[in-house]
C-alpha cells in the first residue's frame, strides 16, 4: 500500500529515535537487487562461485557491446570472489558464523556452471530514448539471461550480478537459485553533472558512468558550460575554453567527449550534452564580450544573458550546435533556457526599444523570440530538452519538446505544473525534488517522490478519473537527480550523490516502495548492502543509515 | 571591529547573491597563513625557491623531533615545487601572467638561501596542555625561525611553508619577506574524532593529525569505544573486542594505538582518548553482559548503561583505564558521562532499592555516585575531561577538570553554560557550535563563535565587569570540532572536517576577524587558498566558497 509522503518521511525519522544496540543500525541484506526488480521470485537453493568454473556464454544474437559487457561482468564477479578470499583470510576461517548463510546445508546445489545469454534481436548500437531494457532471468545451476535487446540484457546482467554476495562469515561468495521478470517503469532514468562550476576530470564522469550502471540509470545529463567556466573545447572557438576555463588544461577535447560517450555506450547509458542558453552564459563573454547583451545604456554596464537580437550570437550558437551533436549522439538535445535575467535585458535600450517597435509587454517575448530561434538551430531529428521557465514563459514548444521540472515549491505545485506542461503537448522530466546539493534531503526524503503520482494526484484535483489521469502521467518520461557543481568537486561528489541517487533509481524503475524502513520495502536494509556494494564496486559511496560498517579488504 | 554573530552570517549569506561572474566566485590569496598569525608584517621583497640551493639548519637547541620535522618541511616544500614545474609544464610558458607575481622586478631578491632555526630551550619528549607554542619567524635572503620550545619551532615551520606558493601564472614557486611574531590565543585547539559509530583505518587518524598539525590544532580526541561498537583490543579484556568490534579485524593494537600517539606527537599533538562512561556502552555487553544495568524487572528487560553498584564494573574499568593511560600517555583522560540513561537505572529493582535506601531523589545521584568512584580510578596526575551533563547533573567536580560543553540551544545558553562552570572551579572546552555532522554549518557559521567571548558577555549581563570578565573568560581553554561518525567513514569524513573546521582552527588560534567574507579578516579569499593548499598537501577538502578550481598536476 502506498502510504503519503509525509507518513514515509515519519516513519524515517522516527527509526533514530530507537534505543542504540551494539553493531550496525541497519543490518544490510544480502544479494538483493537495487533498484528492486519489478518480478523476482528466490528460491531456497544456493550456488558457490568458482572462477574456474563459471562461465557466461552466449546462446543468441551477440555482437561486441555485448561481448565486452560480458567480460565486463565476469571480471566483477571475479574481483568480488577475491575480495571475498581476502576477508576470509582476515576474519579467519570460524569468525562470525551466526547466520551461517556460508552453511552447506540440503539448499546447497553445488558451484554454479553457468549463465546463457540469450539475446533475441540484433543489437543496437547507440542507447536512445525508446530503447527496450526488459530481460528474463533464472538463476539455476545453468542460468539463463533472456532478452529483446542488447540493452535489456546488459540490465539483465547487472543484475545477476547484484544477485551474488559475501556470506556474513566472510567464507562464500555465493548466489541463491531465483526469477526474474524485469523491466524499468520509466525510460528517463538520469543524472545531471555539472562540470561549469567546478571541473572534473574525465575519469570522475566514467566513474560515473560506472555508478548509474549499477543502477540500470540510463542517462547523463552533461550540464557541460556555465556562467564561471567554458571548459569545451570548440574546434571553431577554440578562444571560447582557452580563455574561458578555470585553467588551460581544466577542459574537455572532443576525443575525452568521445571517450565519455562511448564509456557510457557500452553500459546503456544516454549521454545528453545541456548548452544552456541564453542565460548562464558569462564565461562566453571572456573572449566574445560581443555576444552578450549590455545590462543598460553605458558601456561599461556589466553583460548578461546573449543577445537576442545579435546575429552572431544565433551564428556562433548554430556552429556549436553542429559540433556538439556530432559528438553527442542522443537525439535529446538539452539548450536550458532556465534563469535568464530577464531585468538585464529590460534595461538594454536596443532592446528595449524592440520591445516597443514590437509591442512586446515583458523580456518573456525576448525569451521566446531567443528560444524559438535557437531550437531550430537543432538538427530536425533532435528532441528538445529546456528547463521549465521555458514553458513557464510562455515560449511555444513542439510536442517532441521534453520539459525539465526543477523549482523548489512542494509536491502540489510539482503535480500542477507538470500537468500544465503534458496538457499543452510535452512530455516532462522531473528533477525538484532531487536536488543531490540539497544536503538536507535524505534518501529518504528522495525516496518518497514519486512523479506519476503527483501528476495523478494533480489530474484527479481538476477532476479527470482514474483512467485519464494515468494517461496523463504517463507523459512524465521520468526524471534526473542534479548534482550541480557549485560545492563539489572531485573531493566530494561521488559521496554527495551515491548512495542518496540510489533512491531515485529505485523510484524510476521499480514501484514505489510500500514503506521505506521497514516492511517489504525494506529500502533501509537493501540500501545499507547497495552502499557496501558500490564500495566494492570502486564507486565510494557515504553510510546511508548511520552506525555499521562495509566488509573492504 | 567585531560585529554579533548574526550580522556576520547575514554577510556570508548574501555574498551568493551577487551576480555570477566567469571564473571562481572567491578568488584565492597567494601565500596567507591559516590559521592568521597573530602579528605579521608582509615585505614587499619577494624570494624564488630552489630545492638545490635551500636549506634548513638548527643554530640552537636540536633533538630528532625537530629534526624530523625540518626533513618533512623540506619535503613539502620539494613537493610543491615539482607540483609547480608539473603545472608550468601543463599551463605553458605564456598562461595566465595577468596577475604577473611570478614578473621578475625589483622586488625580486633571487633565491631563498635558507632557514636557521634557533631552538632556545631543549626539547620537551611529548606535546601537553601548558606547552609553549610561540615563535617568532622573518622570511628573508636568510631566515630566521626562533623559539622557546620545540612545539613553537613546529608551528614556526608550518606557518615558513604556508608562506611559499605557487604564482598565478603556474611559473614560480616564491615567498615574500615577511616579519611574524605569534602564539595562539587558547591553548586548546582539537578535533573530536568517533571510531565507533564507523570503524576508521588508521592511516586517516594520522592523515587527520597532519591536517591538524597543518592547522596548528593540538588535540586529537579520540572517542574511541561506543554503543555500536569497541574497536579497542584490551590486553586484559581481549573479548571486549573479539566480540564486540564490527568485525575482527576493524580494531586497533596496542601497536595501533602507538603509532597514531607517535605520529602526533612528532606534529605537536596531543592524543586525548575517551572512554565514554557509564552511557554509551551497550558495545561492552556483548562479551560482558552483567556489566549492564537491566532497565526493569525481568531477565529480558533491555540494558542500558554500566551498572553503577556492580563491583566488577569498577574493576573492568579501572583495569582499562590502566590500559589506557599507558597507551596514552597525554595526562588528560575524557570519561565521557554524556547522554546516561537514567530512565533505565530508575526502572532496575535493585537501583531502586538503592535510592530509596539512601534517599536518593533521582537517578542523577547515581550518575554522581558513579563519577565519583570511577574519577577516583584515574591516575593522580590525570586531568580528567567530562561531557557537560556529568557538571548539570551535581557530579561534585575537582578543580582539575575539564567540562566539555556540547549541547545545541544557542550562544546565549552557551555563555551562561560557561560561566557556570568556572564560577564552580572547573575550566572549559567549547564544542556547541562546532558539531561537523550537522550540515546546516557553514565554515562561516563555525567561524562566528568565539566561546570566551560567549563567557565574556554573561559574565557582564549578570554584572561583572570588563575586567573580572575577561579573567572569567580566559578559564575557557579552547574547544574541539566534533566529528561523531554515525554518518562518516573513510569515504566522507575527510571532506565533511575540512575546511570547516578549519573556521574552528582559525577561531582558536587568531583573533576572531572583523568580517568574514571581506574586510581585513579576508577570510573566504584565504580559505579558497588554504582548501587548495589542503588538497596540495594530500587532506581532501571540499570547495569552500562555491564554484572555483585547485590546480593540482
Amino acid at each position: 500500500m502506498w502510504r503519503p509522503a509525509t507518513a514515509l518521511l515519519a516513519l524515517a525519522l522516527a527509526a533514530p529515535a530507537a534505543p542504540a544496540a551494539p553493531g550496525p543500525r541497519v543490518p544490510p541484506t544480502r544479494g538483493e537487487v537495487w533498484p528492486r526488480p519489478l518480478n523476482h521470485q528466490k528460491l531456497s537453493a544456493f550456488y558457490t562461485y568458482d572462477p574456474n568454473v563459471f562461465q557466461i556464454v552466449t546462446k543468441g544474437k551477440s555482437c561486441n557491446l555485448l561481448e565486452s559487457a560480458i567480460e565486463r561482468y565476469l571480471q566483477v564477479l571475479r574481483s568480488q570472489y577475491s575480495m571475498m578470499q581476502r576477508l576470509r583470510a582476515k576474519a579467519g576461517a570460524g569468525a562470525g558464523t551466526r547466520e551461517g548463510e556460508g552453511a552447506r546445508g540440503a539448499d546447497y546445489q553445488g558451484n554454479i556452471l553457468a549463465l546463457e545469454v540469450d539475446l533475441r534481436q540484433l543489437c543496437e548500437e547507440y542507447p536512445h530514448a525508446d530503447m527496450d531494457e526488459a530481460y528474463g532471468l533464472k538463476v539455476s545451476r545453468r542460468s539463463t539471461l533472456v532478452s529483446d535487446s542488447v540493452w535489456g540484457a546488459l540490465r539483465g546482467l547487472e543484475t545477476f550480478a547484484q544477485l551474488f554476495y559475501i556470506t556474513s562469515d566472510y567464507q562464500d561468495y555465493v548466489v541463491n537459485g531465483s526469477t526474474t521478470s524485469d523491466y524499468p517503469r520509466y525510460s528517463h532514468r538520469g543524472l545531471l553533472v555539472d562540470t561549469a562550476r567546478h571541473y572534473l576530470p574525465v575519469r570522475d564522469l566514467e566513474l560515473v558512468v560506472d555508478a548509474l550502471a549499477i543502477h540500470k540509470m540510463n542517462v547523463l545529463h552533461w550540464h557541460l558550460v556555465d556562467d564561471q567556466s567554458f571548459p569545451y573545447v570548440s574546434e571553431r572557438f577554440p578562444e571560447l575554453s582557452a580563455r574561458g576555463s578555470f585553467a588551460p588544461w581544466l577542459v574537455y577535447s572532443a576525443a575525452d567527449i568521445r571517450r565519455v560517450v562511448e564509456h557510457a555506450r557500452a553500459r546503456g547509458v544516454r549521454v545528453i550534452v545541456e548548452l544552456d542558453v541564453p542565460g548562464h552564459t558569462l564565461s562566453w563573454g571572456v573572449s566574445h564580450p560581443e555576444l552578450l547583451a549590455h545590462c543598460g545604456a553605458a558601456a561599461a554596464a556589466r553583460r548578461g544573458p546573449l543577445h537576442p537580437l545579435q546575429p552572431a550570437v544565433y551564428s556562433t550558437l548554430a556552429a556549436l550546435l553542429q559540433e556538439l551533436q556530432a559528438l553527442f549522439p542522443d537525439h535529446a538535445f538539452h539548450l536550458g533556457g532556465d534563469e535568464v535575467d530577464l531585468d538585464c535585458w529590460e534595461k538594454n535600450p536596443e532592446l528595449i526599444e524592440y520591445m516597443r517597435v514590437h509591442g512586446m509587454r515583458s523580456a518573456r517575448e525576448l525569451h521566446a523570440l531567443f528560444m524559438t530561434h535557437a531550437l531550430r538551430l537543432l538538427a530536425p531529428r533532435a528532441a528538445p530538452v529546456v528547463w521549465q521557465e521555458v514553458f513557464d514563459e510562455g515560449v511555444p514548444l513542439s510536442n517532441k519538446t521534453i520539459v525539465q521540472v526543477w523549482k523548489f515549491t512542494n509536491d502540489t505545485v510539482w503535480g500542477k505544473e507538470m500537468l500544465d506542461i503534458i496538457r499543452s503537448g510535452q512530455r516532462v522530466l522531473f528533477s525538484s525534488a532531487w536536488y543531490l546539493d540539497a544536503l538536507r534531503l535524505s534518501w529518504q526524503a528522495m525516496y518518497s517522490v514519486d512523479p506519476r503520482r503527483l501528476v495523478a494526484a494533480a489530474a484527479r484535483a481538476r477532476g479527470a478519473g482514474a483512467r485519464g489521469a494515468a494517461a496523463l502521467a504517463e507523459r512524465v518520461l521520468g526524471g534526473e537527480a542534479a548534482m550541480w557543481g557549485e560545492m563539489v568537486d572531485t573531493t566530494n561528489i561521488m559521496t554527495r550523490i551515491w548512495p542518496r541517487a540510489s533512491a531515485v533509481a529505485e523510484v524510476l524503475w521499480s514501484e514505489p516502495p510500500p514503506a521505506i524502513e521497514g516492511g517489504a520495502g525494506g529500502a533501509a536494509a537493501r540500501l545499507e548492502e547497495h552502499a557496501c556494494r558500490l564500495r566494492r564496486r570502486g564507486v565510494p559511496a557515504e553510510p546511508p543509515n548511520g552506525p555499521g560498517f562495509c566488509a573492504l579488504d
